[in-house]
């Protein structure tokens, strides 16, 4: 299977790279805006529909990852990276008749469940599950551009010949190779600078990634199993490990595209030595 | 009460003057891309934020219409009059600390439930109902930039001061005032030598609007209602008349905003003389 890997080296193409590259029933090509000296890349920017048109040719897949990704984007940011970059992706796939579109989404399509529940939500036993059918309910112009792609890329399933399969994941916390648990992003502030261990911050921090967090293994598994399904014409997933504290629903997941989170948040006393 | 109306000469923003707009509580003023002899007009394109921003200050709401109206929009087309219109009509009514924000969207956000059960779901008992909570299913471009807009201004009641309600109303079929009947598209089509009166075509058009028809008072008592509510952050509702054969709901309007709809599409047998 010939798998386009668009964002190809962020933090959760990264993980797919780590974790399923060396697979044999795949073939990769990478998409990335910059070139990287360890692999060979497509470089193009996918506001550009010209420039990344000819790396569709031949593909089976296309995991589409690049795109403005943080709450932060403002609306132009989103606007270019996102909403026109996901047309230009999702056209390039119905020309070059992509059966397969696996779509890097965000929790922040829904981000105001947790907005409007921070921090108690962190906690233990809070008892709100959001679902695949929740109503959008965006926290950023980012969340908003998500959501309107994943509205696009359903239109397209629904309404074009390819692609045909569109599965949309609402990733939650992702992180880079070295800080790859609940500790991962307090730790990293503790790095930068930004504040102290055992600080209330840094504390808060480790409650909500124990929630949020999907490690890297079960984010590229639940990639492959994107890539293996025969069921699907359009679905929503959670993409979080199968933490206790969890508010997002991975049942669906498990039912339709056989998802097995191998990690919990809930696991994790202190941050790795 | 103040209240600026965006694309006030189509269709709909007819429908609102000839209905609302000499009532004693409102003062309204029209923003239109272009002149009317008979109206005073704040002449503007949404698409320029510079150019629409003045004719917010004062207002007390907006009933936002302008837009690419119809599902034929090119990506582009919706991106620059809905979807970066929306962004600047959202930005200006915060900068004005506009409180009411009046959405004209679309049956179209959700128009592949038709799609895929057309011709069948315009004849009675049929048994679909789609309701507010519906997940999207776009039909065209169109329909996935009035999705975003929809989104985009959940976010913003959501998250800013202003504005402080928003009302998408998901507008089915309204009608110019001579064609304000079931009737109306398919006598519409024969005055334009479409097709002919008793023809397979006319008759499902006529059926298909006896179902989506939304009477120009009906609109407009809609609009009205949401002028007046102080219930509401966000909702959908949608925009249709008390049609036996409707597949969107509208008991939702009657709890929340005390939509009492005057016109059913059964109850004509035939077009008027």
């Amino acid at each position: 299977m010939n798998v386009l890997l668009t964002g190809a080296f962020g933090r959760v193409g990264t993980a797919i790279i780590d974790h399923l590259a060396e697979r044999d029933e795949y073939d990769y090509t990478y998409l990335n805006r910059s070139d990287r000296d360890e692999y060979e890349t497509f470089v193009a920017d996918v506001a550009d529909y010209d420039a990344i048109r000819p790396a569709f040719d031949g593909a089976d897949a296309v995991v589409h990852l690049a795109g403005y990704p943080e709450t932060d984007g403002t609306f132009e940011q989103t606007l270019d990276n996102n909403i026109r970059g996901m047309y230009n992706v999702l056209e390039a796939a119905k020309d070059a008749e992509v059966e397969r579109f696996v779509f890097g989404s965000t929790n922040h399509v829904v981000g105001m469940y947790e907005v409007e529940n921070a921090p108690d939500i962190y906690y233990p036993d809070f008892g709100l599950t959001v679902d695949e059918d929740a109503p959008h309910r965006p926290d950023s112009y980012y969340g908003a551009s998500k959501a309107y792609d994943e509205d696009l890329g359903r239109y397209y399933v629904e309404n074009f010949e390819f692609p045909k399969r569109f599965y949309a994941l609402r990733i939650c916390s992702v992180r880079h190779e070295e800080y790859d648990h609940p500790y991962g992003d307090a730790e990293l502030g503790v790095d930068e600078g930004t504040w102290e261990r055992g600080s209330d911050e840094y504390d808060e921090m480790v409650a909500r990634m124990k929630a949020m967090w999907q490690s890297r293994r079960d984010l590229a598994q639940m990639v492959d199993r994107c890539l293996r399904d025969d069921s699907v014409e359009f679905d929503v997933f959670y993409g979080v490990s199968a933490n206790d504290r969890r508010w997002f629903d991975i049942d669906h997941a498990r039912e339709v595209i056989g998802y097995e989170p191998q990690d919990n948040g809930e696991e994790w006393d202190s941050p790795p030595e």
